[in-house]
């Protein structure tokens, strides 16, 4: 068995096979202050892509973005009795306005505030409160913001991107008139996160509603997205929630219809983080390091030159030069990035350094190539290597990066399916959770005692009732129950 | 003299006038959370905007965007006397991760932490925290980071855009090896602003170093850009910081230079804020409202159907729809937004709106037009109405835009250089700012009684010694001591 670029490998530790990834992609580190990561450049770049992608389609359905305070103030957050008890637990509290040396010199807390103001974990209770100001009339519907922002939860455990106490999403928030417009625009966005996730990112999502008990602290209904890491363990991916006439209620959002009659607005919101980078890396690298998809990937090629003498340095520079501008020349949906890497470095370091980031695609070129006019070309998801003459490879290379989209999306799906089974039976399921894991799809009664009972006994939670078999009724499982619908059980992070 | 949009107008009242404008445009509003704004759609639009122009500039000069802890722990920001004296006075301190009921069902504050964590004023000891474990080598430098983020200093007096307690900003942040290099980025990052304010926001800088009180916290030198708003008081705009090897020493940023010795690194730090929006206001509005550079702007132009009899309608709205396109495909340098205000209010209202929202263009169609191939325009900063033929003015558009720009640069410049006096004597300088004010040049010996003096009899202080007199030299005004640097005194925001 040959080295492995990271250690441990997935089977070994996948936990420690994650941070190991990460770390050696250069993405994130944890910093100083408890449970917050630093992002760092490589990773950001990541962000910025996903953010650009996201930020044309909330523009493309109607929505505009807007920013609104930091703090919220405890009163606020306490006019949505659910919403409360689902954020107070863990949140950062500003008490003070400044700090002043005491009698040892050190610096402590003085000017307390009046009212304890907290970092914001959502949006909802502040932004609600400007459209009870902004809303009057019918006219004024639907209002439609995204925020781009950062958020403090304050976590116990934390892991970079998956879980951190503080990370950076976008919130979107709407108002609309009616009860039907606001189900639509919840089930819309689902379907533009759907879209990115897959196609984009090319991670399968197993799309459905929540039940109660992992609903978001005041909505009515919170649909989910969510993957299938490479250990199984199902990730949520992103939420959109409707959150029925209960925020418009308690910040008093209200509207003049166009019969004259005064009416609570109905509303959604829905989030995405940097959690989707964390995604991406548990679902596609392998235990050489991270494999990124094209579509969002920083570097598409990096071109190694192979100089074994001296003499041979500047015909191969040349080659690799032309190769770049030629490669980088060609028509893509996407801009293309190709490095040059031209470090005083050895081939082979330079070449792992480049699998560790989850460059797409490695050129070598040597004394040999470029004699014969070829490129010796790997694929990140293979690293097969292939030699093949130049001009093929540069015509075909948008070509090459489209099917390593293919691949990795069709790895990825049929990973997610062979970990997805039906269970005929609450033993098969315990088994299934006793020997391995994944998806387990199961009729069910919504009985939270049973609930109760798997997340004690085997560390289960429903992910959700799944939009493809919503229309499935049958016997629960545990309870006998008939017609129940289909839920998905698995372990999660 | 005809009613105006804004009341009251700048003479009047200008701070009033300000907010006014502000307000008209739907930029941005107070927020319940003292101190914090709410960036309204169409401000945080013209963020958006900015942003971009500056990211891609920071990205061509090699800075690379990551992602920073929101919070800074206290024993941080102490590691740099002057530092943490500047900011202190005036920051959001973090005591608690909990909130809990109490006997009576209030929430208060619960789960006191270890230590005290400040939200981020500026982030010069974080990340130089990450630095001093990033940088190992020369090799490893110049390292260039930029951060897009908000930052908190408890403002006790606020104005929208111009001074908030939460603002939206960039923060550059960067090492390098000598300290020939890391002046030079200082002064790069002050041009790379000059440029963007300059060019894109119509804006002229005055630029030039602060003097010793008015330096960033910790910095070696600060450079700034200032500039002159329309009742004669400056507004900082931006500022770039020479930091020497302060932050280095503070943080143990040290590195092996290529002969084996250990050395700290020099650093600079330079930020931009959501503050350049109130800038734009302040400098290009009028009475009737907000007037924006076209190379920033929302909305390009606006078409305005004036529909008289309802059996014109069709023919002036197809007429509309079609002018529409053919302007949007115009080539510009920028995209084009052009608006078609098809809603159903009066002609004279929609106008006025489009006014207070700054909008470049406003076109008139009614049948008259229609039958003749006309359109009757005008250009925001004259208002005045002229009937030109269609074709003309569609290929004429996009220089007309670029007219708008410069006349609003030209104005601008002329009001700021009118504004800006070469002063004599002191008691010259004192009946300036008495019976008038601008920018007052005048030889300076930096003597701190003297500063503190015009500080209190005046309130002006000194804005910059500006870098297009830095050879010049003479007597102070005020002490009498030869040889001195020409200053610039100002009151300011």
């Amino acid at each position: 068995m040959r080295q492995t670029a990271i250690v441990p490998t997935r089977v070994e530790n996948y936990a420690e096979w994650y941070q190991q990834v990460v770390r050696a992609a250069d993405l994130a580190e944890n910093s100083p202050v408890r449970g917050c990561m630093i992002i760092k450049p490589y990773g950001y770049q990541l962000w910025e892509t996903i953010q650009r992608k996201l930020d044309a389609a909330f523009k493309a359905t109607g929505h505009v973005n807007a920013y609104f305070p930091l703090f919220i103030p405890v009163r606020f957050l306490q006019k949505e009795a659910e919403h409360v008890q689902g954020f107070a637990k863990e949140c950062a509290v500003v008490t003070h306005s400044r700090l002043q040396a005491n009698e040892q010199g050190q610096l402590v807390p003085a000017s307390p505030l009046e009212e304890p103001l907290i970092v914001r974990p959502t949006s909802e209770t502040i932004i609600g409160e400007a459209f009870s100001r902004w809303i009057h009339s019918y006219r004024d519907l639907p209002l439609l913001i995204n925020q781009w922002a950062n958020v403090v939860r304050w976590e116990m455990r934390t892991r970079l991107f998956l879980r951190t106490s503080e990370f950076l999403w976008q919130e979107g928030h709407t108002a609309h008139a009616t009860e039907k417009e606001a189900r639509e625009e919840t089930l819309r966005m689902l379907e533009v996160y759907r879209n990115i996730i897959e196609e984009d990112l090319a991670i399968p999502a197993l799309v459905g509603e929540k039940i109660a008990s992992e609903r978001f602290p005041g909505a009515v209904a919170t649909y989910t997205l969510e993957g299938m890491m490479q250990d199984r363990k199902a990730l949520q991916l992103g939420t959109s929630h409707f959150l029925g006439q209960n925020f418009a209620k308690a910040m008093n959002i209200q509207f003049v219809d166009a019969h004259g009659q005064t009416q609570y607005a109905w509303t959604t919101s829905w989030g995405l983080t940097t959690r989707l980078i964390g995604a991406m890396v548990m679902v596609h690298s392998d235990d050489d390091g991270l494999i990124l998809p094209p579509r969002v990937a920083n570097t598409h090629a990096v071109l190694l030159p192979i100089i074994h003498e001296e003499a041979q340095r500047s015909n191969i520079e040349r080659f690799c030069e032309t190769l770049q501008q030629h490669l980088q020349a060609q028509a893509s949906a996407y801009p293309l990035q190709i490095q040059f890497d031209r470090r005083d470095l050895r081939g082979g370091e330079k070449r792992w350094q480049a699998i560790k980031k989850g460059t797409c695609c490695l050129i070598e070129v040597g004394a040999k190539e470029v004699e014969q006019a070829t490129v010796t070309v790997s694929w990140r998801d293979t690293l097969q290597k292939t030699t093949v003459p130049v001009d093929n490879f540069v015509s075909s290379f948008v070509d090459g990066l489209e099917q390593l989209q293919q691949r990795l999306a069709t790895r990825a799906k049929a990973y997610r399916d062979q970990s997805m089974r039906r269970m005929k039976t609450s033993d098969e399921l315990n088994q299934f959770f006793q020997s391995d894991r994944g998806f387990a799809l199961a009729y069910w009664s919504e009985d939270p005692v049973v609930e109760a009972k798997l997340k004690e006994a085997l560390k289960i939670t429903v992910r959700c009732l799944p939009q493809d078999y919503e229309k499935e009724r049958g016997k629960c499982l545990f309870t006998g129950k008939p017609n129940c619908p289909l839920a998905v059980f698995a372990k999660s992070y």
